[in-house]
């Protein structure tokens, strides 16, 4: 047995089975190898990105790490977007680099550079396995590492040598180190807040905006103390819908969330960051917590929230059967031209009940939150790191995760420019993808944000901003990779398209036509 | 004036006039200032990686740095690929990197990240601007270590308060510090190798291969001496054709590489590494070096070749005027079916004089150096730094750089996916860039390698290499993004297609459909 064979037995023992890959030649051993472990899926991606970026979406579904595999510096280089954004939604990932032999780095061959400082930007585990006998073990330790709480990008830096070489032994998965703790102190001082009266928020972070008998907790809590709760502005996974508890984000736009958050004396933070703007801004405050506010994290992302909250109900007395539930609403199918606010219409009245949204609609989708709230019960996934391309590979990546249920990736046309290829792996696959592309042929939200920092932009500022010369035809790029696909421009055709895409299996696209929304 | 107004205004002051953008809100006020300074050209992208390999396509034909504006760490990630190639071939760029405003910095907001640390894997020099008085004077030190001898990637961090504050002082350019270095002993040692008869090989680097006149004291010495010539596998830029010097270059194959190489007594290299295979192979050497061979590093890449060169031509008493030229030849127009070396004769019978080729023909390029070695003078750009999707970006930046030539790109199916967003700058700049997609509908390259590392592939890793389920269409994809195309798939088609596109205008593209070569 060589290295690569008993590392993807290993793998599999810990219940890793799906690899996104993109391989070059120093891993043609570990791809050799699938065929030795049937169990584990190697699904193959014509760009890293798109592999990192769906196993983002696999994790954030299933709370499993699915395992990447990527050639050497530049094939992580290519992948390191997605997997930032995977480290900023706390997603488990078996990030697999291969290398070269390690007695040919002396060679400084062209493709050698530096891996691990590369890995170091998106991982909170890196390792370089040394030899086939330890290789198994290492990989072990990755998807401990990975579970690790809140979780994260475990890299694991693979020598082609160590996966040819003989004499691998299967490893036994290892448990992942979860030292959940709570602090009595903050827990005392979160309380006292609380039974004070005085404005006070609750601000969830992503173990609680994904489960809603969390969510109901503090919900509930809110009932009993007058506090008021929002979430984060872009969580990882939320569960929503009608006879759930509904949640309030924290607004992208600094000076909307400035009003949310106004009058408020206490923040309490459970499992979330501090709130603070996206970017910073010139004359603007980029801490979000109001003047003279008090803050309390009374638990940390990757703490016990479960544990904490329990904490907090308990001493209130408060109850999760108190927590109001949104009522299911459908809105009418739209009409007329089709514009963001109708095309949110549209896809709250047909989305199907288990849909999961992959929603990087950024300004065309200012709408959704509040014409989807009420529509079935469903997952919605959200730009957590900011860095764009991170839709369609985490729609396909969710479709993997969750085969039978529909995957909506709602996706703005500059950001589907930076990972198109993931519509080639959603084909191969035959995923059940509605991929919807807001076209309003502009990086739209340069155009306001260009506004916003007070630059002063002439033509050759907003030449920088424009995508319709030429037109991009997202028709004729989906046709080509595949994927059968339609484009609309009114309300009514818009509907029409969307119930074709949802009630026909394999992935379809549609290409919306939309004037900016700003 | 703020500092990015300074900045710019900088850049161009030190020849920097061109800015490769992909940019994002921390980098508004950079593209705001893009109206002040209208000497400087940006030129948008729709992926960073179209950005990075088109600074080093331009830089490669200039010799001179291009900016390229990134969007943070995840933006800098997306363009690493190419700023790795960038780096093995020398090319000077300019990277700038927007950040955060600085004092945002402590808000860890979604998308920060460790930006120097992804910088470092591909930088000669990386420095993070710190206000407004002193950024342009970092710019232009950015210029000046970009051009540092051999050149190389010089990344500027650039934090949005110090682009939009006041105070910006214009910079005079800085001199690049060229310590052009010979050495005596090693010139002593080479001299006395090449007098002694015995089988010796000068292997040349990219500053002779891309330069005829030196290629041509190479030769000459080769010819007063008996000594062979090679170049290195993947140059950064040859200059080629009937007239001048040949070249014969290195095999990629290591067994072919060994071939080459067998029963040399010294390698003398002259501003080239010493020869190693690209990969490492079970049981292969991955030293190319013949055993017992010496070898002498005469001049190192970033030394004194001009100066070395003619200490030893000098004390051998060669002449330039003795080195064999190439004759002009042009084979005649192929007929039958589309095959790798069919399409070589055609590209070979049509290649326009001063064109500029970017090759990422991979496998289906193996006929292309031999039946173009008589074509009409023109340059030949490969894939120093290995890193795939360099082809398309690195034609867009050559055409940036060298309006009025014909930019010919031979592109590999799979690496096309990599940065095929290539086309819409192409298309929006008018650029005169025929691309010719060799489509064989796999990773061709990796099934031979999978064979030469000694792995037995089954179902599961043959299909990892398979892009034929679904096809991709080429044409679909090129008219996507608003570049003429069309498929072809034989010979005398091939011949017309690329007649055609060199006649026309701006950007088309042929996907040829060629069987696998190996």
């Amino acid at each position: 047995m060589n290295g690569a064979q008993a590392l993807i037995r290993t793998l599999v023992d810990a219940g890793v089975d799906v690899v996104f890959s993109n391989p070059g030649t120093s891993e043609m051993h570990f791809v050799a190898a699938l065929d030795d472990v049937p169990e584990m899926r190697g699904v193959l991606t014509l760009f890293e990105g798109v592999a990192t970026g769906a196993a983002d979406g696999y994790a954030r579904m299933t709370g499993n790490p699915a395992a990447v595999l990527l050639h050497l510096g530049p094939g992580l280089g290519n992948g390191i977007a997605n997997l930032h954004n995977a480290r900023r939604a706390h997603s488990p990932v078996v990030n697999i680099v291969g290398d070269h032999a390690t007695y040919h780095h002396q060679h400084d061959a062209p493709l050698q550079s530096d891996i691990g400082a590369l890995a170091s930007n998106v991982s909170t585990w890196v390792h370089t396995s040394s030899d086939p006998e330890t290789v198994a073990a290492d990989g072990a330790a990755a998807v401990a590492a990975s579970l690790a709480s809140p979780g994260g990008v475990a890299t694991l830096i693979l020598p082609a040598d160590v996966c040819w070489g003989d004499g691998g032994v299967v490893a036994k998965p290892v448990p992942a180190p979860n030292p959940l703790s709570t602090n009595a102190d903050l827990i005392t001082r979160s309380i006292a807040v609380l039974q004070s009266g005085e404005p006070t928020a609750l601000l969830v972070g992503d173990d609680i905006a994904g489960d809603p008998e969390l969510l109901a907790e503090v919900a509930g809590l809110a009932v009993a103390t007058g506090a008021r709760v929002f979430g984060e502005t872009f969580p990882s996974r939320m569960r929503r819908g009608a006879g759930l508890p509904g949640l309030e984000r924290i607004a992208y736009l600094a000076e909307f969330a400035q009003m949310q958050l106004e009058g408020l004396v206490h923040i309490i933070t459970l499992g979330a960051k501090s709130p603070a703007s996206f970017f910073a801004y010139p004359g603007k405050a980029s801490d979000l917590v109001p003047e003279g506010a008090t803050l309390i994290h009374a638990v940390d992302p990757g703490g016990d929230v479960r544990a904490t909250l329990a904490a907090l109900t308990s001493a209130i007395g408060s109850s999760a059967e108190n927590a109001p539930l949104v009522a299911a609403f459908r809105p009418e199918p739209p009409t007329g031209p089709l514009t963001g606010e109708t095309l949110a219409a549209a896809v709250a009245a047909l989305l199907p009940a288990e849909a999961i949204v992959a929603d990087e609609s950024n300004t065309t989708g200012l709408w959704l939150p509040g014409a989807t709230a009420g529509a079935e019960p469903h997952d919605w996934l959200s730009l957590t790191g900011g860095a764009i391309g991170f839709g369609m590979p985490i729609a396909t990546g969710a479709a993997i995760a969750c085969p039978g249920r529909r995957v909506l990736n709602l996706e703005s046309d500059g950001s589907a420019m930076y990972t198109l290829q993931s519509l080639w792996t959603q084909a191969r696959e035959g995923l059940d993808v509605t991929t919807v592309i807001l076209n309003n042929r502009s990086y739209a939200v340069l155009n306001l944000e260009l506004r916003r920092v007070g630059a002063t932009p002439g033509p050759a500022a907003l030449a920088m901003l424009d995508l319709s010369e030429p037109a991009i035809d997202f028709v004729l790029l989906a046709q080509g990779m595949g994927v059968t696909a339609e484009r609309v421009s009114t309300s009514e055709d818009f509907y029409a398209a969307l119930e074709r895409s949802f009630a026909t299996p394999g992935p379809s696209l549609i290409e919306a036509i939309v004037p900016n929304s700003f």
